[in-house]
This record gives structure tokens, sequence and C-alpha cells, in this order.
């Protein structure tokens, strides 16, 4: 797991498995360890945070980095920032009065594993942690532009972002979206944060969003932030249960969620993942060799099956 | 409410008054307007923030800021974080799975008036906010100090400050804690958030914590945090249901949660809470007047009966 390793090779498989070494040891190093009081909701949060996913947010930093000539310890603590984040959303969606899932990669989730009050503390405390990650005053970064990354976290994570999301879905369940409302909620729920990654690796490289380069590599999170969602609906649809690793297969639909296989169909939602992979891959036009990984992780996202 | 007034009046009632209504038109300004969507999540969030409390954090903010000659424009952020964050950890206190508690103020807290979907959510939403108003990139104070700020809170706020406190707190429900033990929980729970008060004023003004004034605050800070613990758990004691607004008497007693009650006895108590609020005063010798809110308030705190 080398640096160079990371910022040279052009075979993507070999540099996901690398950038997610990494963030595992980078998790690692920025969670509290677990003997450190109070050490079972220490050892909750890294129960919920390490040790699998697919690191989504992490990759794309990464591979954003590449695009703007980044080292990637200047993007370390972002990745681990944002992956904190996520993890905490999970474990809160988990819970009884939201999703109520027992299951998570197939492992008990963390209100099942510990208890519902722990699960609370663990997301509440992932959430500062990522604050804390991102904040080290001694890290090295311009403070001018570390400070854009907070506001930039805080915002995509809270309720104009991820959280309002997040309440977005809940009050559509059992109603009917129009195609703009579906894709506006889904902008807040998961497209704010796969829009940060990008972001905080433009502050890491001090390059303004409303730059050429900066607005190329926001068009590309924009497309592949939809196209996650959307793939997630078909993966709903027809993933088969060991895959998803989820306890119920179709249990959004089940449950009356609004969702683009509803309001399209199947083919129609595959057919418009297609199209929104091909406009990422047309924002990165102006890049040769360095956004190869951003090119297959777009490819990734809409061709995954779990 | 001029600013002036805040500077320069010599009457803490007057002094309480003005920053009480400062700090509310702050969180008016500072909390996403409940006609932005998801409008019925940033209802939920208005609604437990506004209106109530005794903004005790903000209080010290603002009393700190008179020591260290600072306009209170530098503090309003920094006051409004510390509440947001103090507001939402009440939200997920009062939940079923944590203290289910349905009234808070003699009002019904966020789960009773919403759902408990809601909040979690709307805690969620609020601590994220609270890192928005502290990460304002316009906010025209010197970045590194901003970074420090926002390092200060997060720490302050996270698994080794507030949430960590809570965590302890859960856990020791049925057991008995010696007085170091217990005096670890509160300093988590309570005493970091106080502490960051006083380290967030510090920061507007660019004083070093280790400098002799920030030594002295602080070890203020530290005093008046354990002595609001003490406070809290006599008046738990012997408060009675209407002042303090909560459902039951006695609750954390009934629930067998160790307290300095259960450990020193109501007359002991009493008297630590005296030693405590004789030593922040200590802290504070080398002040002459600008200090006399900072006293005030430490004497608030220690005699409140609610």
């Amino acid at each position: 797991m080398t640096l160079e390793a990371l910022e040279t090779t052009q075979n993507f498989a070999l540099f996901r498995q690398h950038a997610v070494r990494r963030i595992e040891a980078v998790l690692q190093s920025l969670l509290p360890d677990e003997h450190i009081l109070p050490a079972r909701l220490h050892g909750a949060m890294r129960y919920s945070t390490l040790g699998g996913g697919k690191r989504i947010r992490p990759l794309l930093v990464y591979a954003t980095g590449l695009c703007l000539d980044l080292a990637p310890e200047k993007l370390d603590r972002p990745a681990a920032a944002l992956e904190m984040i996520h993890a905490y959303s999970l474990v809160h969606d988990d819970l009884p009065a939201m999703d109520n899932d027992d299951l998570r990669r197939g492992l008990p989730t963390c209100h099942k594993a510990y208890d519902e009050a722990t699960a609370i503390l663990v997301g509440d405390g992932l959430q500062a942690q990522a604050f804390v990650a991102l904040s080290e005053p001694d890290w090295g970064v311009d403070p001018q532009w570390q400070v854009r990354m907070l506001a930039a976290l805080a915002l995509a994570a809270g309720s104009r972002g991820m959280v309002g999301g997040q309440a977005i879905d809940l009050a559509a369940v059992g109603h009917e979206l129009a195609l703009p409302a579906l894709e506006q909620m889904h902008l807040h729920k998961t497209g704010m944060l796969i829009r940060c990654a990008i972001q905080l690796a433009l502050c890491a490289a001090g390059v303004e969003e409303n730059s050429e380069q900066g607005g190329m590599l926001l068009q590309y999170a924009d497309r592949v932030g939809l196209a996650f969602q959307v793939q997630d609906d078909i993966l709903d649809e027809i993933g088969d249960l060991q895959q998803t690793g989820k306890a119920q297969q179709g249990a959004d639909r089940s449950r009356n969620k609004p969702s683009f296989i509803t309001l399209l169909g199947l083919k129609e939602a595959q057919n418009y993942a297609q199209r929104l992979l091909e406009e990422a891959l047309a924002a990165l036009q102006s890049w040769q060799h360095e956004a190869d990984h951003l090119r297959a992780l777009a490819r990734l996202i809409v061709e995954r099956n779990k």
C-alpha cells in the first residue's frame, strides 16, 4: 500500500484495493481507540465504521485527487470524515424508529449488536468525530481552505443535505412523487455527500468550485450521485437476498416508498442510469488518464450488483 | 438590545435579559427557516431550540467576552453553535431509548410533539447546523482561530466529551460510582461543553488556553461545570415538580443512577457546590468589574432553583 501505487497505478482494481486498505487504516487511526473511555461506545463506533462497506466516498476523494495532482496524505482526513458521516447515517437509519433493519452487510446492525441507546450515541459520536478529523489544527493545510472544507461537510451532512433528504424520504412513504421531487430527495439524501467528496478534494488542492476544473468535476459528481441512487432502486428491485445483504428483498417497495422503479419502471430506470453514466463521463473529457479511476468509479457505481 | 448595553451594563439581571434576547435572535437567524425544505424538519429543529431554556452556555460565552474586551458580534456564532449542540443533546436524551421523557420545560418533547424518527433527525441536523454556524467562511475571524474553535467544539461534543459522558451515564445506571468516577462522568457530560464556552471566547479573542488569562478562565469553567451538575442533582432531590418542569420528581434516583446525593447526601452535596463556587470566584481574582457577570453567573448556577 505505497503512495506511489495509489498515484500511478493504471489498474483500477489495484487502485481500489489500495485505496480501500488505505482508508481502513486511516479510519483505524482517526477513530478513538476502544481502550479509551467510554470503551463500549468507542468499540461500537469502530464496529459501525471499520471492516466493511464499499468506501465509495473515500474512493471518489482519492480518485479526484489524482485529477488534481494531489498527494493522498492531503486527502486522508477528508475521506475519513466523509466515511464517518456516512457510517453514522447508516447507524441512525437502521434504528427501529427509522428503517428498523436488523442486518447490515450480513452482520447485526449497531442497535442489535449493542442496544438502541448506544446506537443513537454512536451516530452522534461519529458525526462529531468527522468534524474532529477535519478540524485538526496541526494538519498542515491552509486554514482558509480547511474552514471551507468544514463548511462544505457541515452543509452536506445537515438538514439541507443528507439529514434533510432522510426527512423528505420519511415523509414520502405512501406518496407518489414526480421525477423532479424524487430527484430532489436523492440530491439531498445521497447526492450532497457524494458532491462533498469532490468539494473536499477541490479544497485540498486549493481549486475554486466555479473554476473550469471545479465545475466539470462537480458536474461529474452530480450525475454520479443520481446514478448511484437509480442503481440502488434497481438493485432493490432485482438484487438477490445474498448479494445486497439486506434481510428483506424489495423492502423499500413493500413499504410503499417512491422510487425510480415505481416511477419509471425497471427498463426505463436502467436506461436512465446509463444516460447519467454517459453524462458523468462527458464531464471528464478534458482529462487524460488521470481521470481513468473516476471514470471506472462511475461505471462501478452504475454497474454494481450490491 | 443594543450592543452597548451588553458591554457596559453593570446590572447582571439586565445583562442576562439582553444576552438571552440576543442569542434568541441569533439562533432565529442561524437556524434554517421553516419555509425551507424539508419544512417539517426545520420547524422541529426550531421548536427544539427557540423560545426557552436558561441559555447558560451562551451567557458564559458573552460574559467571558467582557473579560476579554470582545465585541458581542464576535461571539454570536460560538454562542449559537454551543446552544445548538446543547439543544440536540436534549432532543436525543429525551428519546424513548434514552431517558424517555415526555415533557421538557413544561412542553411536549420533540418526539412527542413530532415523532421519534423526526426527533432523531432533528438532533442530527442540529449537530450539523452547529458546525455550519461556526464554519461560515465569510465570518471575518482569523481562519486559524476559527479552525481551533471548530476543533474545540467537535471534541467537546463528541465521544470524548458530551456524547461520551452520556454513554458513561447510561452504563452507570444501577452501579455505585466513587466520587472521582462520578466527577469524570460529569466532566464529560456537561463540563466539556461549559469549558468549550470559555475556549470559544478565548479563540475569538486570540488568547491561548495556556496563557495566564486562559488558564484562570478555564479553571473557572471547570469549577462551574462541576457545580452545575452537583446543583442539578440537588434540584432533582428537592426541586418541586412545577419548577423543574419534569414529569417525575427524583426521576434519576428512582432509576438508580449514581448522583452526588446518593454519594454525599444532600447536606454535603450543598457544601460541595458552595466550595466549587468559591473556587470558581477565586479564579477570577485578577479581574475587576469586567468579570462581574461571570461571577454572577457562577452564583446563578449554584443558587438556581430550576
